[in-house]
Order: C-alpha cells, then sequence, then structure tokens
C-alpha cells in the first residue's frame, strides 16, 4: 500500500510500504477512507518528538471500514465505519478504568504515528480496537466526524471541562489554531456569556468569530487585558484557555484570570514556563494540563448526529489520499492559506 | 487596653492603645480569651506585607467573648462564646456569594491584623459580625477551636479539599510546619492510604508522625521521590501538597505526582517557580492555590466536638495574653522550641 511515511526531522514520503497485518487477537485492520493532519505532525516533521522513528508512518487521526478483526475484537466487525481515536486505550488498566485513556499504562495512549504506525495510510493496523474506534452513526459524513479522532475532544476535554467553563462566564481562549478553535466551539456547549479570542493573525481572529467568538483581540495591536478588564469590571477572565505552547502565552492565561479563575493549558510545550506563585498562591487559581483522554467522544459523536456540534467546519481544504504531500504543503503554510484542516480522502470515498 | 502593635519591620511592642469601638452597624466588639501567633505574623515582622503598617495591631485568630454589637447585627449577642475567623466576609459581594469569602471584595477577605487591627489584643473589632465569627458549641475549650480561626481550614480547603484527596490516595506533604500538619490532620478525614511527610527538620517529622503522617522523609537525607515512588510502583503520589512555600518545594511537589495527579500550593510565595510544562503538559496533572475561604468552618467545629478531629494537639506552649513578647520569641524560634501553636490567654480565661 501508499503511505507518508517520516525518514527523519525535514524528510517525508509518500511511498509503498508493506499492508499491515493483524499482530494481537484486539487488532482491528482499518481501510483508511478519510484522514488528515494535526498540528503534531509538523512538531514531528521538526524533530521535536524523538520518539518518533525513521521508517514510522504519520498520522493519528482517521474515518475508515474496518477490514478485518483479531479473534478477541466483539463490538466492531468488517464492514462497520469507525472512527479511528487518536488515542488508544487497553481497557483494562489503572488510568484506562479511571477513564484516563490518555494516561494509559497498558500499551495505549498516544502510539498512532507515533510509536507504532499511523493513518496516514491507505490502511492501518488499531491495537484495542473494541476500545480505540467509534462507531460513525448513520447520515454523518466523514468530514462532520474526522475532528473527533483528536481536536474536538482536546478542546472540550482539556480545555473547556478542564476549565470549568460554566453558563455566564468570560472565557478567553489564547491562540486561534484549529485547537483554539475547537475550543470555542466546545466553550458555546456551556454558554458563556463571552468568548475571547487572543491572536496575533488577523486571519486566526475572523476564523474565531466564524466559530462563535463574541469578542477578538489582536494582541499585537492591543493589551487582552484590558479587553478583559472592561468585560469584567476589570475582574478578569472565569476562565482562560492556552492553545498555543509557548512560555508567554501561558503566562498570559495566569494574568487574564479573575481570583478563583482557572488556566487549562492545552499546547504542546517545549519550554517551561514561570508561575507566578508570588502573586498566583493567594487569588486561588487552577492551572490544569492534559492529554486528551477521548472519554467524550461518544458524547461529541451525539451532538454532531444531532446537528448540535458543526464540526465539518474545520474543513477547508479537500484533496486525494495520495496527494498527501500537497496536502502537508496547504496545511504547512496555513497562515498564508487559511487551513484549518485539511480532509484526504481515500480510494473508498 | 494592652495589644502588640507593629511598629515597621523588626519592632514590635506590647503597649497601651486606645480601645475599639463600633464604628459599623455591622460589627461587633469581642473581648480576646485566647489568641495565637501565626508564621504570618512573622513574615509580617520581616517586612514581607507592606500592606500592614506602623502602628497596626497583629493577629488574624481569636476565641473571645461578645462584649457589644451594632444595630445590623443579628446573629451574635453580648456574652456569646465566638470564633474569630482570620477571614471577614461581606457576605453579600459576588464571592461571598460562592463561598470565596477569602476573596470578598466588599470590604472583607484577609484584613484582621492586616488591614485593621487585629487579635493580639484585649479586645478586637470584628466587622460583619454575623458572617465572620462562630459561636463555639458547649464543651469545646478555646485550645480545641483556636486553629479552626486559620491554620485548619487552610490545611483542609487549600490542601486536602483542593487536591481533591480520596479515599485509597497516597498523599505526600512537603513542609511539615503548623499547615503542613493541619493538612496531615485533614488528610486522615479522607482515609488516604499513605501520608508521607517531606521535610528538613527531624523534629518536624517526629510532630508529623504524631499527627499521622505514615511515612516521613528527610529529603536532606533522601530523595523523596524514591520514596514515593516505591509505595507506588513507579508511579508517584496521587496529591502533593505545597506548606513551605519557596520555588524548590513547589517543583519538588509537581515532580511527585503521578499522570493525573494534584499538586495543591497552601505556602505563602515571595518569588515565582518554574513550571516544567514540557513535562507537564502530557501529564494531565491540576495545580491549584488558595487563601483559605473558611467555608468549612462549621464543618470543622462540628468534627471537633463530635472528637473526630483532636485540633488541641497543635498547641505546644502556654502564655498569658500580656507575655505576647515571650510567645513570640518562642514561635519564632519554633526549630529549637519545638513550637507549633502557642497559646495566649487573656484576663476572662
Amino acid at each position: 500500500m501508499k503511505a507518508l511515511v517520516y525518514h527523519g526531522p525535514g524528510d517525508k514520503r509518500w511511498e509503498e510500504v508493506p499492508d499491515p497485518a493483524l499482530v494481537d487477537a484486539t487488532d482491528a485492520i482499518v481501510r483508511v477512507d478519510t484522514t488528515t493532519i494535526c498540528g503534531t505532525d509538523l512538531h514531528i516533521l521538526k524533530g521535536d518528538v524523538p520518539a518518533v522513528t525513521d521508517g514510522r508512518i504519520l498520522g493519528h487521526e482517521a474515518v475508515g471500514t474496518i477490514e478485518s478483526v483479531g479473534d478477541a475484537v466483539t463490538t466492531v466487525r468488517p464492514g462497520d465505519r469507525v472512527l479511528v481515536s487518536c488515542i488508544s486505550a487497553c481497557g483494562r488498566c489503572r488510568f484506562c478504568r479511571e477513564a484516563r485513556y490518555g494516561q494509559c499504562i497498558g500499551g495505549g495512549g498516544w502510539i498512532l504515528g507515533h510509536l507504532i504506525d499511523g493513518t496516514q495510510a491507505e490502511r492501518v493496523r488499531v491495537p484495542f480496537a473494541d476500545t480505540s474506534t467509534y462507531r460513525v452513526p448513520e447520515g454523518v459524513s466523514d468530514e462532520q466526524v474526522l475532528v473527533l479522532s483528536d481536536i474536538l475532544p482536546t478542546g472540550y476535554e482539556v480545555g473547556i471541562v478542564n476549565g470549568q467553563v460554566q453558563p455566564g462566564d468570560v472565557v478567553a481562549v489564547v491562540g486561534a489554531g484549529p485547537i483554539g478553535l475547537a475550543s470555542i466551539m466546545a466553550a458555546r456547549l456551556y454558554s458563556p456569556s463571552s468568548i475571547v479570542a487572543v491572536d496575533l493573525a488577523d486571519s486566526r481572529l475572523t476564523a474565531a468569530e466564524q466559530f462563535g467568538a463574541t469578542a477578538t483581540v489582536n494582541n499585537g495591536d492591543r493589551d487582552p487585558k484590558e479587553v478583559i478588564g472592561d468585560l469584567t469590571g476589570g475582574l478578569g477572565a472565569d476562565v482562560a484557555i492556552e492553545a498555543v505552547g509557548v512560555p508567554e502565552t501561558f503566562e498570559l492565561c495566569t494574568e487574564l484570570i479573575r481570583p478563583g479563575g482557572r488556566v487549562a493549558n492545552i499546547g504542546v510545550h517545549g519550554a517551561p514556563a514561570t508561575l507566578h506563585l508570588e502573586d498566583l498562591w493567594i487569588r486561588t487559581v487552577t492551572v490544569t494540563t492534559g492529554l486528551v483522554d477521548t472519554y467524550s467522544t461518544p458524547t461529541l459523536l451525539r451532538l454532531v448526529a444531532s446537528g448540535q456540534l458543526d464540526a465539518a467546519q474545520f474543513a477547508t481544504h479537500h484533496f486525494a489520499l495520495d496527494e498527501l504531500m500537497d496536502a502537508y504543503d496547504v496545511f504547512g503554510r496555513a497562515g498564508e492559506t487559511g487551513a484549518l484542516k485539511v480532509v484526504l480522502s481515500g480510494a473508498g470515498r
């Protein structure tokens, strides 16, 4: 089959590789009907994720069709149309039993396109298929559920649930890339009074408005603390969501919140940040971090099926699966191209 | 009357001052029967809390007897024996209505011995008496409830509740001073499987054992990560409670917890700490800070009255109120004297 293979920093190739085969009794082989590229894939290609080694097929997001299953698989059958989650879950370890699938210590966690071959391919082996795939409801398109592989549950769980967004809250979302937009979309489920998107790029702020931000701030032009202060009588935001992954934006989030407020970090960080405990110790704040667990995936699937979430809104560019190299180019230049999610359709579509 | 007056860094005097008088209709004048000294008072005397100005009577902890009340006070009467809380609460502002009394923006919060005259005196004016004092149950001694003014609700709310201690948890308490000991006492209410006290002083670790620590680590001799690792199969503690207030102990707490674990900061910090987001972003951790709100004070009073909490255990040294200067000396040299809480008894006792 063909797949997008990582050959070290800066070197990716769309090339012929062996078809995947069932290894464990809990595996499924899934034909990839639709896949996409994540910001994390770009990090990998920069060499930021050294656990990814030469020869690895990238990708951890897909909608596909089950082709075969191991003997132990009981809830999905060949022919079923499934969402492949970025998180594989053994379903048996301490963390899985607490629905902390992202921290699975039984062989799962984020492994696809990381520690094992991923979804940017014609087929993929999915371990623990019973607990790592989700049947797609009828009448829902691949494009509508594709972002449920990763960014929508990430924004929902790591941003909105961890940040404890409540009705009437003032929510600051720092960073209006796909993860920030997913947080904005998910925040609306809890009826905040304001969602203030903060970014340095006006094009991203325009997208933020389309996703439901009620105010936008280009923090190159204006201090977001002023805008939030005006909205809150000087108190600060109830919740600030960090969706960038650099120390400056994390520290900004800790400055934006009110006493009793929450900072929910989603960003993938490569460096430490300064935590100003000399100010924060007395302010009764909560800071959370997290890898997505995907416990919300069934809920989000229902919300998509019922029309409460328009998750297809992320799909800005469309390609055939064998145009993956072109898709990387468009996604890698998102600042120019305005790409949010690029949708790659396999031969089965 | 006589009172302990702050006259700038390093200068405190037991001297004659005017008696307090009712100012607002919500005030009470309380005769101080029993008071104590807090580590925060030592910080003030070092000049670390510049909001405390020359002439201020120190102290924010007391048990006393109501002498007079303003016209608006309805729930306490002259002659009532009350606990005076370190937190005054207007009861009307947004934060008070959310039980976040420590963040009161209606004139309360931590004001006694800080922004207004405090409890290290023969009498004290207590604002918002209805919502800032608590009647002491019959049959309970002053000494048994004195630590409910501050350290016990602080350990309980900011340490154990914020840290979400659960039955079976492994809890690390870093710092075994009075606040750390209060956290250990409060942690036991939730039946953790292990409470590991970490401190540099063996005398404090001995006290920690008396308060219920199941293991102790002198981190001058041994790496607490090893001890916690042995207890948890290498995973880390469920909760780490920071009860010191320096960057090193905060950072240690973030290293001690497991994926999905919580750091509850209680320490009063004067400098920023480093938050290693490059490790923590993926570990699904929660970090909380907090000033005590005292929402738990009625609960803790019931637990003392029922004998479930032996809060008198903190009282190591006893003085008459007019020996406050001597008591400061003993408390200030706690490392030598082993003082946890010094109890000062007024003429009414």
